[in-house]
């Protein structure tokens, strides 16, 4: 069994961003050698995501917009009285979700023609990061 | 270590349909002699999903209309610009997420009483697949 | 390679409880010796949900009301013509999820400083169980 382990770091312009990682998933996929296993990839933060879906601009603002619909930013969260003003980012975060898995077939990450890996930042412009963990033989 | 992968495709007849696939799942687990693992299961299109619930008609309407409260289907998002009209489904495949993993005990799927896997269709009438990764020993 | 299996149970006092089960996690993986793996949580009921995020009291009282306002509780629910009354909290496992993969590094679960492991229960006041699977080596 191989396992390999790599984190991303960013640190976004602005508060939310949505960045396109599959290229970086692909690279730690061939730097680890597995050929067939699976590639885990994981915000480690509560305030981003990691999701799968199309790499167009129209729908990636649309989801912004739909996400601020399911999880407005408003002030009279509870989570607020800590002295935090980023509870609508947990709330991102738990719909998009943090991690996702993704199936390695043949040395390459086996997706549709479509699927594309992001990082969805909610609370940015700060130093965040993602780990890579790749299991497989 | 032993890995399995197997491709499901589906052709719906209805552009939503829920499709129950353990039976599926199960025969790939039995196919791939792995007695202690994980089984990974995603469809390979970003407007279906696989997710875990109960395999009974009512809630699977009751989740079908609450799809559409949460991500209504909406002539004027963004992405229809690209000439696309499916931009609620990309949304829905965001609310239940496009992979589960699933553990195997005793080269049995170690699913709970009521836990049944589905494939979401959100945009069907035509060809699509879905992956299933067995990994373990 | 390794694999360790372990069940918790739980059995609420209340129909919904945040119970933070990062602790046992991390057991699990202390006792399966795995030093480089993923560690696999998943709830085994359809009304429960496992999510990883922060550990204080403000944002998860925050997270219940959300969560009461995309799946309210509602007797209309087509799932309760067959007697049930807890429709809502089958969407609400739909909306956080019932499982979660934890990365392995060092022995140690490789978590953010704030990412925490909690066990959501929508259906409680009676016995219900989670599954750890920690594979790796």
């Amino acid at each position: 069994m191989k396992v390999l382990t790599e984190y991303l770091t960013f640190n976004t312009k602005k508060r939310r961003e949505y960045v396109h990682i599959t290229p970086q998933v692909e690279a730690a996929v061939a730097k680890s050698g597995v050929r067939e296993g699976l590639a885990f990839v994981s915000a480690m933060h509560i305030t981003a995501a990691i999701y799968v879906n199309d790499h167009e601009s129209g729908l990636i603002a649309d989801i912004d917009e739909w996400l601020d619909q399911l999880a407005p930013p408003r002030p009279d969260y509870r989570h607020h009285q800590t002295g935090e003003d980023n509870a609508d980012a947990h709330l991102k975060n738990l719909i998009l979700h943090h991690e996702v898995t993704l199936p390695i077939t043949n040395g390459r990450l086996d997706l549709g023609p479509w699927q594309r890996v992001f990082y969805a930042e909610f609370d940015g412009q700060r130093k965040k990061r993602v780990i890579i963990k790749i299991l497989g033989e």
